[in-house]
């Protein structure tokens, strides 16, 4: 005799469920649950007599909130898996009131924002791309070691704003590499430090002394503005900037001053507002990368976040937890 | 009793060498060996007063090649250490033949290649470079999964064209990400292969699979042109081609055509000539990143070379073998 199946709901955007959950991929939950439908909405009859048998909903990119009224609706729900990065604005506190297990792929969806930021430091450190954009516009060889003194890796400090998923990530794929590792996080005990193989330092320490700094720390109320006009004017000439976090994060305005002014360079991934006025003086500068928010899991990667609630769904199938549980307490501290 | 010092002496541009011997630097090697001079000529009557007492000579950019007459000149030499990349063009086959020690740091020399092709195959796979190109000409959003379908590292292949020094340094930087690594080099074995955890392929299966193909081989008679038009040809629509080793490696015509056509993406750090004249189309390619060979050892990355020399003087102060030993057999088929 075998147990019963759980009964499996995708709720997501259409496009975003056929893309990432390939035939492949559906193919490998049909042998451990039953799939009940793929559901954009929660509210129509059609819906709830899906929600009614629903044990498991699988949430992405489009999926409404799991409210109290939806939570009536399925009385057999017992895991939410979120195929995405934050399940803040998909879980409301009825989910958690109930005991529901909730998973989500903000680990996997931390990977390659902390691979577009380890490269971008790399190449930050060379002054590859302004090198790049100096070479474009004059054709000719010149002296970069003149026109950008000191460049290079070797021994260079790296300032990480912030021990999140992604921040952690970004360290270790650093670790190859023959540079310092210096971390503000004001949660971070000397012993993860340690295990990290980086030292915790202030802030203000961290902005005055690295030679490229990078933000990773969550978008709060309390982290808004937190490397203000004063934190920009501590960082050295020549450091450089990335942001892959949120553009709220750092004074734009002061960033931006400094950069102009030449001493500063600037990697951004977000700024604020996250498409700048089409005359910002950021889009041009050779000493600025801007990209509009392509971090994050886009393309390929979105199978990464596929493969991670198939996995959690195996995991529930056989009665294990779940790998990468989210508890209501963490989320007021994190992403 | 202590030991009598060895007597160490620097051939380079004095720029170079004051450089990158830093204070630091120099009082390390003076707690471990006399220091006779530096030498940028081995000719006059003052450098062979000071050839006559080496034994041991630190070559680096700058310094004559070290040949009959001035080992004739160095009775006592005993060892040459080549604060540089090859020593292909400062050694010469008498320095084999009486039995002198050389020692190179081709291996500190492959890591910046080596950390900028990691960095650019990760952002390649995002198109970063591309999206951001086309981010500061819209200077608006815009669907970068439609505009570049499939981006992203998550399962991309990469293909190896050589398992030199630098090649293994690629491909270990690259272990960390999810992506194949193949390699084609014929004097790669199945174990060494497997250690490396790629797989070995042939060139032709290289280039037709793989999402992006770095070169890594040495430049030798018989590898100029081995990517040629037919194996450009063979490369998908869509694949990146980073070339850091030399511009004769590839058909540059064969690889600009298929890059004008629209499907192909190019990082080079080398063209043919090495810098290309200035009405060259890959300048201003959206798919294209030209740097003017800047992936080697610059700036601070010069120090990581003249720890190594300061490490095998080390070494061979307390009678210890050298580290990276060159044996003139090798030169044959390395870079």
């Amino acid at each position: 005799m075998t147990a019963p199946r759980l009964s499996l709901t995708f709720a997501m955007a259409p496009d975003v469920q056929e893309r990432i959950f390939t035939p492949e991929r559906m193919a490998a939950f049909a042998e451990v649950v039953d799939l009940a439908g793929v559901l954009t909405e929660f509210e129509s009859d059609a819906a709830r007599q899906v929600l009614a048998e629903t044990e498991i909903l699988v949430t992405g990119w489009g999926s409404p909130p799991v409210d109290e009224v939806t939570l009536a609706a399925a009385p057999r729900l017992r895991a939410i898996l979120h195929a995405a990065g934050s399940v803040k604005h998909h879980v409301t506190s009825e989910v958690w009131d109930r005991g529901i297990q909730v998973s989500s792929a903000a680990a996997a969806n931390a990977v390659p924002v902390a691979e577009y930021t380890a490269a971008m430091i790399v190449l930050a450190n060379k002054r590859v791309l302004p090198i790049a954009g100096r070479y474009r516009a004059e054709r000719r060889a010149f002296d970069v070691e003149q026109r950008f003194p000191g460049l290079g890796n070797f021994g260079k400090r790296i300032g990480i704003v912030g021990a999140s998923k992604i921040g952690r990530n970004v360290i270790e794929l650093l670790r190859p590499y023959a540079v310092e590792v210096v971390v503000y996080d004001p949660f971070l005990s000397v012993d993860d430090a340690s295990d990290l193989g980086v030292e915790i330092v202030g802030l203000d320490e961290l902005l005055a002394t690295s030679d490229v700094v990078s933000v990773h720390a969550p978008s709060l109320p309390e982290t808004h503005g937190m490397i203000d006009a004063r934190g920009i004017g501590l960082m050295r000439p020549g450091t450089t900037l990335v942001n892959t976090a949120r553009g709220e994060l750092i004074d734009q305005e002061a960033l931006t001053a400094r950069v102009l002014g030449g001493d500063l360079f600037a990697i951004l991934d977000v700024t604020t507002p996250w498409v700048l006025d089409a005359d910002h003086p950021l889009f041009d500068h050779e000493h600025v990368l801007l990209t509009p928010h392509i971090a994050g899991s886009l393309g390929v990667e979105l199978g990464r976040l596929a493969d991670v609630a198939l996995d959690e769904t195996i995991r529930l199938a056989r009665g294990l937890p779940l790998e990468y549980a989210v508890q209501a307490d963490e989320l007021s501290f994190t992403a």
